[in-house]
């Protein structure tokens, strides 16, 4: 439908770039959706958007891209995660925790996570959209840059994200207003364990 | 309203123990809905519930027991936390990893817990909920327990309940499907330092 719809809003004229992106990122999202990130192909995106799927790929380059900016996910790992893990290896933990916490310090990127944790909470479909992006785009991705199983990164993601639900979304002090300064010394010396100790 | 509705059930009758327990769980899960754990009072509750107070101690003890029964807490932290505390001060992460785990790894406590953090995830007054009942029952006990800045516990307690989220909302693999054994291994290292450390 969306190629009409695209098309019907101002006969005779094509759909310009904007209105075309915008077609793309309402069909990612209907079937990120729908069939989770990982059975949601970018040919399907592309057809139900009525355009080549090479447009797509002009736009966004892959499939990871493209769910970025479909679910306005509030950070690139393809571009930041390579800064912070090619640092110098001893304060690999404090980088981590530190840019962790910048990310959702940031009140729009704030609301922005907390959206996309609460849908994977209230429906499979949400979860099922979220299980292959963080699978795929940030553990697997630290896992096969540093060479370490995956639990080890599993345990390290766990870790920021537990203290993220208590911090953000259930705001108990005293991490609530915890400087990120503190929390960086707390718990930088975790993920570091984690991530180079030998497993 | 709860009074007349339970009476009038059966006219000329005085409402039976079950009947008036539920009054009491029905009450209470109403005003910790809307008032937060903090502010919603036993004598309210009783009010609601159209019975004396002492009724309520009678039967549940204090407010914890009460929120406990209400809203189904497949855990009760006053009566496992001291076995767990109390214990060897050398096995005691591994003490508290493995006991989150098996509370979390039966099914009927797993689809209680998804529950209680899917409305705190979805409501501010799900958060509210939950977040004062975590702070005291949970955190703030164990703080006391063993003389720990809260923030150590905090840490602590988003280690675990970050991995909770990956392997029984996200179900991502590997963790989801990692034996107990392996994680208690891969996490206890982490609970014991930030428990039994100098801050």
């Amino acid at each position: 439908m969306g190629e009409l719809e695209t098309e019907a809003r101002r006969p005779g004229r094509r759909p310009g770039p904007t209105e075309t992106r915008e077609a793309i990122l309402r069909a990612a999202r209907g079937l990120f959706a729908e069939k989770g990130y990982d059975r949601a192909s970018v040919r399907a995106i592309a057809r139900t958007a009525g355009v080549d799927p090479a447009l797509v790929h002009h736009f966004y380059g892959t499939k990871e891209g493209l769910f970025i900016a479909a679910m306005e996910v509030p950070l690139n790992p393809p571009e930041m995660l390579p800064k912070i893990l090619l640092g110098p290896r001893e304060e690999l933990g404090k980088r981590l925790v530190r840019t962790f916490f910048e990310i959702w310090d940031d009140p729009k990127s704030r609301l922005q996570l907390i959206a996309i944790i609460r849908s994977a909470f209230t429906s499979e479909q949400g979860a099922a959209m979220l299980r292959e992006f963080v699978r795929s785009a940030l553990l697997g991705r630290i896992s096969v840059a540093l060479d370490l199983p995956k639990l080890r990164v599993t345990a390290a993601a766990g870790q920021l994200i537990g203290v993220a639900v208590l911090r953000y979304v259930l705001e108990i002090e005293p991490v609530h207003s915890a400087d990120v300064g503190d929390l960086v010394d707390l718990l930088a010396p975790t993920i570091q364990r984690y991530l180079t100790e030998e497993p």
